[in-house]
């Protein structure tokens, strides 16, 4: 991410994957994508013509980066916040997103919508190959954010991840894939919410460094597997002790050159 | 384990943590006693005089690893095949044994035993600084073991965690510690039957080798803690390619060379 302040303006324009798509994104307020939304989109490895929902999109980060990795993906992003909505529309007007675009659409709804209305604001049953989510989270022991737009991001309620799983599990395809983002603590969540929606779950803890904790997980999960759940080889963000930089392979999944391949 | 075969009978006697204490196990049928165990034990650090409860101590593996290696702490198995607390006892019996003997008993009892009853076993509320458990476990997709010992010792029922966690924070003390190992599978069965009754869970992942996804996991949990779930850095049970000889961490773990601390 290198941004690029619009001067005289309270928001950014920042390249992700090193030019391939920009984002406009609010300065100061809201939450801002950075790797978190990148190591999302990694997990959606597919060559065909696939449909993908970004549930809870923000200004667009993750589901624009998939879109840039993947030509033959159309990408649906999602957001309630019509203020996060319309910098998402921002990002698709950029005429260096003009190609990617062409392949993306911004649905302004709250993910947790069930039913009719849920498929009235076009995320119909069955439609999509693929459906990401970074959910937002917030720390009942961080201290309280004074930004309202960001405590909405971060807002989390005790049964989010089942609500948004709920509605993941009906937009899917059978046989499709769920991919997230979350923090280890959510685990349990996590699993319990794709209970026999989603199966075959794959788990990848992310580690700063060798010997300390996972700070994030990366779960991907297949509508209707009943394939048992694995824990996966964990990834080190930096795998010399002493190197700012990320480790080589880290930093190809957050620069969209590679993306990470489920098991089976 | 070095296995020592009585010849004309049908049990072993084992030596563990090189010869610091032996096991008497049945051969070709129950469970047998290993790795699993021994990591298990490591995960009591404690020099104080505590009592420590194994369940489902099965042999009694793990409870006399413990015992072994801290000198003041007393140890209650807890099993309720009377063929496997009949081989526990005949453990306690040996004379290579004597010491840990002293500080440790056998209860022929069911885990999941509540109120009088539990109670009346031996096992009181309040009662024990460390619970320690290495839960049977069974595949519904493994082919079915033709021996009764055996499937008793994996047979694995949906709220087995549940079940066992229960009696675990019954009779643990406050601020007290759980102990178990377990299969990746069961994480999110192990964090939900923590509830409120264990916090401040702390999870590491083993896998066999570097790029391997994780054979098991080592839980530790509080109770009465409000703490965060951690998930640590993973351990390595071999640390080379091509090495079959166990890491020298892993090692000094199974050698009951060293505790696994928690880290707060």
């Amino acid at each position: 991410m290198e941004p690029v302040h619009s001067s005289m303006t309270d928001e950014t324009i920042d390249a992700f994957h090193r030019g391939a798509f920009h984002l406009v994104q609010p300065v100061g307020r809201g939450h801002r994508a950075g790797m978190d939304a990148m190591l999302l989109a990694a997990l959606v490895v597919d060559d065909r013509p696939v449909r993908i929902a970004d549930l809870g999109a923000g200004a667009g980060a993750a589901g624009l980066a998939v879109a840039a990795r993947l030509p033959k993906a159309s990408v649906v992003l999602v957001e309630r916040s019509p203020d996060m909505a319309a910098f998402a529309r921002k990002s698709l007007a950029l005429p260096q997103n003009a190609e990617i675009a062409e392949r993306a659409e911004v649905i302004e709804a709250d993910v947790t919508l069930t039913g009719r209305p849920r498929v009235a604001t076009g995320l119909a049953d069955d439609s999509f190959h693929h459906v990401i989510m970074n959910p937002p989270f917030n720390d009942p022991g961080d201290r309280k954010t004074p930004d309202v737009l960001k405590a909405e991001a971060h807002a989390m309620t005790n049964d989010l991840f089942e609500s948004w799983i709920r509605t993941a599990g009906a937009i899917t395809i059978p046989g499709g894939q769920l991919s997230l983002i979350a923090r280890p603590q959510s685990i349990a969540d996590i699993i319990a919410a794709c209970g026999r929606r989603f199966g075959g779950i794959e788990i990848t803890a992310i580690h700063p460094r060798a010997g300390e904790n996972a700070t994030r997980i990366l779960v991907t999960a297949i509508k209707g597997s009943r394939a048992r759940l694995q824990l996966r080889a964990p990834l080190l963000m930096h795998d010399r002790p002493d190197a700012h930089a990320f480790a080589p392979f880290v930093d190809d999944l957050n620069n969209g050159r590679i993306g990470y391949r489920r098991l089976r």
